[in-house]
């Protein structure tokens, strides 16, 4: 199985740069936690990803993290390879939020067909216009949302991604995917508790009343 | 003179595309205040600034504004022709921000030669990816920053582009660009004033104190 054809542009690219893309590539696996890409002096390639999830998130100097966008299975991740392009200036770190396998395409390959190849080089801009919508929705959400509809569309988006409606995630973790401190995370929660929306458990949140929580996402 | 030489991919396009480029071109001039392109339904055409300075902003539903970046002389605004990528999914607005003269691209005409050029798909991601840094950016600013310190560096780069450290800007103008309440701003400018910092008299903001503001700004 050649698992480039993942890429949507596969088909409209010529054989030589099949070729190119093709002989360069490697696979590899990464535990839950571990960090694939770290900054924008670590131009370590494009990834595409067979099976799990990556997060993309950003730091401030003191440590704190915001979750920019999170990848899943047939996503790529074209920000790990940000020195193809000259005019990204910006640092984001990914990390494995499960076990996670990808296809690397070494930065330097994909930068030489996407400069001859007006597909890839289309293909590219539609993936970096994807994430662009990703960070104008975060923009939105945290200038003119409240924390409370921010949480709740969260849990809802993960119950959804995880199928379940009891979700394995501490505080401190939410936290770090809204760029909030674990306390107001936790007072939020409590609150939510309070109003029969969920039930706490040590790294445990379980959904009581989706309706309910659906309400206070959509307010 | 041919102004599309402003961009500068333009010696590496071919004659049939640079004919194709040029021959759909406007002209048009907008007063200060003027709103150019609305929203992701009105897709405009690229904007190629030939003087003046644009201002690109987002809306919350209750019609509070923030500035997401700034366009200057040669500057060329790519998301007022949004429709020329499909994953664009976002609104936002552009006003300009002094009397500004720009050459107007169709969108149509653009994205036909973008689709068969790779110079000019390469050049496009370019462009883009500045902007996504202008985002970026932005949201390092409203995430982890003060608002003394955001307050302070727009005041030195607005000092900057107008070459003048008396500036004749309203604190209204002043929130829509941070994304603050007016209040907000008059409260945090009376405070620069009390520090010595700046004079503030109707309409009009002198900075007294630039060394000053500097070090507000780097804090």
């Amino acid at each position: 199985m050649n698992y480039l054809e993942y890429l949507s542009v596969w088909n409209k690219l010529s054989d030589e740069h099949r070729h190119r893309l093709q002989s360069c590539c490697t696979t590899k696996k990464f535990r839950k936690g571990e960090i694939l890409h770290n900054g924008s002096n670590d131009c370590t390639g494009l990834f595409l990803i067979l099976s799990g999830k990556l997060r993309a998130y950003i730091l401030s100097s003191d440590g704190r993290e915001i979750t920019i966008y999170s990848l899943f299975e047939r996503d790529i991740c074209l920000l790990s390879a940000s020195c193809i392009m000259n005019s990204i200036r910006f640092d984001i770190t990914i990390e494995a939020e499960k076990d996670t396998e990808v296809i690397i395409i070494p930065s330097e390959v994909y930068k030489s067909v996407m400069q001859e190849s007006a597909p890839l080089a289309n293909y590219t801009n539609e993936i970096m216009a994807s994430r662009f919508t990703d960070v104008m929705w975060l923009i939105d959400q945290i200038m003119w949302q409240s924390f409370d509809k921010r949480l709740a569309n969260f849990l809802l988006s993960e119950a959804l991604t995880e199928e379940n409606d009891t979700l394995k995630i501490t505080h401190e973790t939410i936290g770090k995917h809204l760029g909030s401190p674990r306390e107001v995370v936790t007072r939020m929660l409590k609150y939510f508790q309070n109003e029969g929306v969920v039930k706490l458990s040590r790294g445990m949140i379980e959904i009581t009343d989706k309706r309910k929580l659906e309400s206070l996402a959509d307010e």
